[in-house]
This record gives structure tokens, sequence and C-alpha cells, in this order.
């Protein structure tokens, strides 16, 4: 997998109690920081990443060799300006860019962890991140962030801890996962199971990984990220470099051939015990359910200000589900914003060139750090 | 696989040149009737079926012994009425229930045919069941109806034989795969050959089937079947025969239950390779195409009466696919009308008990056949 040994890692040496009942401790938090924290220490800003994400925001990937997955939004004088704020993103725990997650080596076996690694969910994500303020000795972020699962991240991240933020932007996200997302996360599973190569998580021990499962659980999530219009206006029935249809099963459309590549490339970055670490914490988080039924109660305790974003063709976190957010927040009277962006590019557009909704976040952004 | 020695076949023993230009000759098209041809032979009403369907559309399947898979629509003083009406339909080729198909055993090598059997399309198959028309001495049909790939089959049928079907109930269908009905199909059917027991679709001859594969590729099906609201008041976040989260990659969800349960049960009865075949001519099918572009031309020389059908929440044959076939006939003042129902089961609901449709559909058939 990822050789991690040359990235930025703080070892957590507090105990941190999981919602599983295991309790971690001495356990590595791989970051990365862009811009520069000022003397007020007022301008951080903690991004938290979505699924496959990891800490290279921006610029290039020092791992993968490519561009970072929030480059559109994280750089100079972009939405995220890193020439204002301090930007800080933390591998999620259970993930594989250097956090600790199911690749890691058991010191007691000498194997890697596997499926014993424990089952952890967002709020574990959030309480492990969390030791990251004290790292860095800030006492207040200014802004935390993500999209997708780091939205989830953001939600959580409030809740936990109300003074701790003063600004919060979740984007496409949900505060509890539907049946759908689900249904598709678990087919995602069932997929890298299914591969003989898993061989119960401890493929990575036997040399061969269960590449083929993950590569078609990221083919199904690939689908579920772009609209049905969006696919149809960028593939449609367009051939694969062909002049006609080759009665086979090679890649006769456009969209086979890409959905293929997006699988291929893949699993050169991503392991798949942490494909099904991290879609679990997804499936697993309830907000709503975490208070007791009531969403706002997460959130009574806070004076942050929130700022909501979805788009209109996002099928997997639909609008829906995140003015539930927006309702919870009103029913509370907190200082909440809400724009539903027009993209005909799904759940991914918080991740592409979307005009709007990058100018639309860094107004926000920068009108919120003038204001105090 | 299925034992099909016993079931109704015709062997067609004219040549059929196929759309990829091979020429088959002599081959089985399984099927089943209910009912009784009339002495005028003007009540036959030919059902085709969708992609994981057979010719038991009502009471109990020999084979699986479960019900018919059109049980709700096709009975005695159902929407599709035995007492009425002579109902015939056939396995597809391509399929897996006695029906020329890739479990077949070419007689050359004695090992089944598996990949070596032709890429065939929508247009084929209905080429092929053409010739029980033949073998029951039926002029012409009073109806043609299938929902889904059955849909499409009707479409391709009526664009083929102008005269020889009197009324046409296209249901929860397409003229046009679109690209994200392709990128489906398509992971179900890298699902199936990234399982190393596929063994390029030779497995039969080897005692193991890629059941984990195609069990894999039924569960991404499903979740295209039903709409996410669907979903959501079926399972939302439901456990299984559980009080809390258990912290593993068991079934939590009932959700993921029902997934495992239906990739399970499907693979006794679908074969792999039939699965690829059949989901192929799906994606190849694209009558708009056919006809130069223009749907209409499809249609031109026929007087056959189009009652096309949607439902509101099936997202993977929307409304507004349905309507541009409507759209099409409507521009050579076709006799056609109309109907979208609510429902919120999804594209399964021409499969299941929606009473709004089985009665228009029962109400549009006993009219026509009353009016000559």
């Amino acid at each position: 997998m990822n050789n991690t040994n040359n990235i930025k890692k703080i070892i957590v040496d507090k105990p941190l109690k999981l919602d599983c009942g295991k309790i971690i401790n001495n356990f590595p938090i791989a970051y990365e920081t862009y811009g520069s924290l000022n003397d007020k220490k007022d301008n951080a800003i903690l991004i938290f990443h979505a699924l496959t994400g990891d800490q290279f925001v921006s610029g290039i990937n020092p791992i993968t060799k490519k561009d970072g997955w929030w480059s559109y939004a994280v750089g100079p004088n972009k939405a995220i300006d890193t020439n204002k704020y301090f930007i800080i993103c933390a591998n999620v725990i259970g993930g594989c860019m250097g956090s600790y997650g199911p690749s890691d080596i058991d010191p007691k076996s000498n194997k890697i962890l596997g499926t014993n690694f424990p089952v952890i969910t967002i709020n574990d994500m959030v309480n492990a991140q969390y030791n990251l303020l004290d790292f860095f000795k800030i006492k207040k972020l200014f802004c935390v962030t993500g999209g997708s699962m780091g939205g989830m991240q953001v939600l959580q991240f409030v809740a936990n801890f109300p003074d701790k933020a003063k600004i919060a932007i979740p984007i496409a996200c949900t505060a509890s996962h539907s049946a759908q997302n689900i249904a598709f996360n678990e087919l995602g599973r069932q997929s890298i199971m299914a591969d003989t190569n898993w061989s119960n998580g401890n493929y990575s021990n036997e040399k061969s990984n269960p590449d083929k499962g993950l590569s078609v659980a990221r083919m199904a999530a690939h689908i579920t990220y772009l609209s049905k219009n969006g696919l149809q206006e960028k593939f449609g029935r367009k051939l694969q470099e062909r002049d006609d249809l080759k009665f086979s099963f090679d890649a006769d459309f456009q969209i086979e051939s890409y959905l293929r590549y997006q699988g291929s490339v893949f699993v050169d970055r991503f392991d798949a015990n942490s494909y099904l670490y991290i879609t679990r914490a997804m499936d697993y988080f309830d907000l709503i359910k975490q208070y007791g039924g009531n969403l706002s109660k997460a959130f009574t305790n806070t004076k942050t200000k929130f700022f909501i974003i979805s788009f209109t063709s996002d099928w997997l976190y639909p609008t829906s589900e995140n003015k539930d957010i927006v309702i919870a927040l009103n029913a509370i009277g907190a200082n909440v914003g809400f724009v539903e962006i027009e993209s005909d590019k799904g759940h991914d557009s918080f991740l592409l060139n979307v005009p709007k909704f990058l100018e639309t976040m860094k107004n926000y952004i920068n009108a919120s750090y003038i204001k105090d």
C-alpha cells in the first residue's frame, strides 16, 4: 500500500475511547497544512475529507503524484485562500494515508491488523482529529468544513466541541445515512469481500490484494457521484474509439471505459480494508439518533455560525437531507445560512469546478472572517 | 443450472440472421401459455419478460417453485385476464430457462457455449420469438406487452412487425438505453467477470459458478429497482434482529440483510453468462439510432394502438424517457395513450401490487378488445 513514511504525523498519546468500547492510544494521525497560522491563531480552517480522500487537499499529492482532491477550492486566492488562512487536513482514522488504520502492523502478530482493526465511527474520527488543535495550540478554529463524509464530520465536530469553531460549512451531506446510502456502501463492501483475494481481510500478508473487488466497489460509487443527466450529457451512448458496436464484452461505450478506468486507478492508491471501515463509519452515522431523535439538540450549546450547501443534481445526499439540517438549526434560532447550487454534476459537484459554488463559499468565508 | 428438460419448447428450423452477422438455426425457444386461444384466434397476448424474468408469468414457476414474476397482473380476472385471453410468454434467447443461451452445450466441443454464444440484441430476441406466431397459427396478436426490457421488446416488435399486434403496452421502458443504465449494467458485468470462478465464461465445465460475482450484480440491480424514498420508508435505518449496532461487518441493517438475501436466492435460478448477454442486449438497444435518429420512423407503418405506462418514482426508466416514446408517436399522429402512475415503489412498480396500475391496464386491455 501507500508508503507513508515521509508524511507528517502526530502520535496521539492520550487514550481515546472509541464508540465500540475499545480504547486506543499512541496512534498516528497523518496531516498536512497549507498557508500560515497567524499570531492570533484565529485563521485556522480544519478540512475534513470524504470517503476516499486524504490530507492532501491541494497542490500535488506526494504519494499519488496527482492534484490534491480539493484543488479547485483550496489554494492561493481560491475559495479557501491559503494566502489568508492556515488550512489543516488530517487523514481519518481507518484510512490508508498514514493515520491509524487497518493496514497498520499489529505489533503482537507482526501482521497487518486487517479486520482486527476496530469498527470506527464518524464520532471516533472527529475525536481523534481534535488532537490537532492541541498540537497546533489553537484555542478556536475559524472554520470547519468538508463535503460528503467531510460534512458529516463537520456536524459531529460542532456537536462534540460547540465552542471550538467560529463557522461551520457542511457541504452535500446528511445528518443520518439513508437506506439507499447504506445499500450502495454495502454493495461496495460485498464486492470487496466477494473477491477471493480479500482473504477475510488478511490479504497484505499474502501479497495479493482484492483489486478486482475494490475496483467494482469504486465503479458502483462513481455512478452515484454523477447525475443521470450529467452522465447522459457527458457520455450518452458515445462509443469508445470505434465506429460501431463490436458485439463483444469489451468497453464499447465511453461510459464503460470511464468506469473501468476509475476502478483501475483507484486500487493503486486505496486500501480495500480502509474502504470497508470508512463506509461502515458512514453507515453508522446518525446524529439524529445520537441526540435522542432531535437533531436540534446536537447544536443547542453552540454559537457556531452555519452555512449549508447542497447541489440540485446530487441524488446521493439530496437537497432535502441538507435542508433537514437547516430546519434543525432554525428550530433553535441558530445562525444558519443555506444555498442550493444549480449544477448537473451530481454529488461530485463539491469536488469540481463549479464557479457558483466556489464563489459562494469564498464570499461566505471571507465575510465571516472580517466580522468579529 | 436450471433443468429445463420438461418445459415447453419449439425448435426454430428457419435460419435467423443475428445483428452481429451470425446465422443461427434449429435453436430452441422455451415458452409457456395461459388461457385458451379462441376460434377466431384474435385473443392472443404476447408478453415479453424483463432482464431476469422467464416464460412463467403466473401461477407457480415449475423450476423455482415460486410465484410467476407477473402474478399480480396475469391470472383469472386480473389485469391480463387468463379467462378471456390466450397469453404466451417465451424465454428470450440468451436466457437460461430453456431458450437458446450461453449455458447450452456446444455440439462440437461438448462444453457449454459460454462466451462462444453470440452477442445478441433486443431485435434478435424479438425476431426469434416471432416464430411463436407461426407455431400457434396466429395471424395477428391482440396485444404485445411487457415492462422494462419487456417494454423495449414491445417497441421493437411493433417496429419490426407493424401489422402483427392490435395494441401495444410498453411499460416503464425506454427507446434508447441511457448512459446511467449502461453504467449499472456494466457494473453488474464487471462484478461477474471479477469473480475468479467466472473463468472467462467456462465455469460450468469446471463445476464452480461465479455465484459471488452474480450475487453482487443482483444487489446492484436491486438498488436501482427501488426508489430512494421507497427504500427509506421500507427499511430506513431499521436494524436486523438486534437491539443495537454490532460494530462488525455483519448485516446490522435490514437493508443489508435484504440485499444479501436477494443476491443469494438469485444465483440459484440464474446463469451468470445469461446475465452478461442480456444486459449487453439492453445496452445495445437504441431504437432511435436504428431509425436514423428519428424514433417516429420506427412506427410510421403501423396502425397498432399504443398505451405507454410509467411510474413517478422510477429513476431507472423515468417518465421523461417513456414520454419521449409518446412524443415520437404523437408526431406521426399515431393512436397513443399515456399514463404516469403515482407509486413510491420505483422501477419495480410494474411487478408489484400497485392497484392503480393494474386497474388502468385492465381497463385499457378490455376496452380495446371489445372495440373492433
